[in-house]
């Protein structure tokens, strides 16, 4: 087999994700800077690898790319532990991660790389406070799930826990305040008591 | 196995998505009307069997629960002729499935719901040109993409269609201009022509 390589932005959550995983899995990765503030993924170059001019890319053989963070981590964690076979489950790891990408991230995330990457809190304040109310909706969902459970799917550490681990724990970053929700912090005490757990802006030591 | 109930709302694309498969599957289910305008899916009954307060929703047996349509298509087309078996072509089935919820639903379908559901296209006006911006982009990268390919993944019709065709298709209802993408509309008709194609507010006749 190639050895993987993931063209990433050190900051990102939907690249952490990637790194976490393949920290935990113990495989070996290349990883490629691409700096999103410099434009970096709107290349002629890099637009022709992924037309969604987006990071984290994989490269799975030279020339074959897969798009999309929670793809990518499906793709990666399918026969290890991080993803169950059981059909029910599986199918309870795929509605969290759609949950992510549909009702977590686009306002998490977002709010996050506004105030803390951009540095422009004050410029999108009245976009900010929406993407607050719809942002505070899925962390209360969250924090409910988590009162009766120690993690998302089938009471195992999986990739569903990884993908909302990402940005949910960086939350405080996008003016999210996580106090109020007991249950979410314990659960992220939790998921950085895991083996091989690195943090957002750590690199793998399997990242060659 | 027990008859699939699915909780849905005629007018949504993303039940469509479900009952289309179903269709094109053939197999039985029984459908649960849900009026998210009239706030059903915001009753403590229906909050209990989905705090997320959405629809689609199936019920796989009685009191399992399984939300978000990706998450459901993927479950049900698992072992059929819509889900690929060989797993680079499942990850890109994924991809797109993601891109879906994460670049394209949360514009295109948003729009139709503001513009065409709830009529008020004038009270969002402003709303509506920042998810128009979005929405074009990802219409422009699927019309790239079908100027050299039928189908997203494989050459051949997978959920990866079904769950894109839903909003796409009716995107004009969102104040989208189709005619601009040449390439989409005819992958639009090709949809139109597969088997057991029921359009998005039609009943399927496995529905019992």
């Amino acid at each position: 087999m190639e050895t993987l390589r993931l063209y990433d932005f050190l900051p990102s959550g939907n690249g952490y994700k990637i790194r976490l995983l393949l920290s935990q899995i113990g495989m070996p990765f290349e990883r490629v800077e691409v700096n999103i503030l410099k434009g970096e993924s709107r290349t002629p170059e890099f637009l022709s690898k992924n037309p969604a001019g987006k990071i984290p890319l994989l490269e799975i053989e030279p020339g074959k790319y897969l798009a999309e963070s929670n793809a990518i981590l499906i793709y990666l964690s399918e026969g290890t532990e991080f993803l169950p076979y059981d059909r029910l489950l599986r199918a309870q790891v795929l509605q969290w991660l759609f949950f992510e990408q549909n009702s977590h991230e686009p306002f998490i995330a977002t709010s996050r790389f506004l105030i803390s990457i951009l540095g422009k809190g004050d410029q999108y304040k009245e976009a900010i406070e929406q993407k607050h109310k719809s942002g505070y909706a899925a962390l209360s969902l969250m924090e409910s799930y988590l009162q009766t459970h120690n993690f998302f799917v089938g009471e195992r550490y999986t990739i569903a826990d990884i993908a909302l681990f990402a940005y949910t724990h960086v939350a405080d970053e996008g003016g999210f305040d996580l106090t109020q929700f007991p249950a979410i912090q314990a659960w992220i005490e939790r998921v950085k008591a895991q083996p091989e757990y690195i943090s957002i802006t750590e690199e793998s030591k399997y990242c060659i």
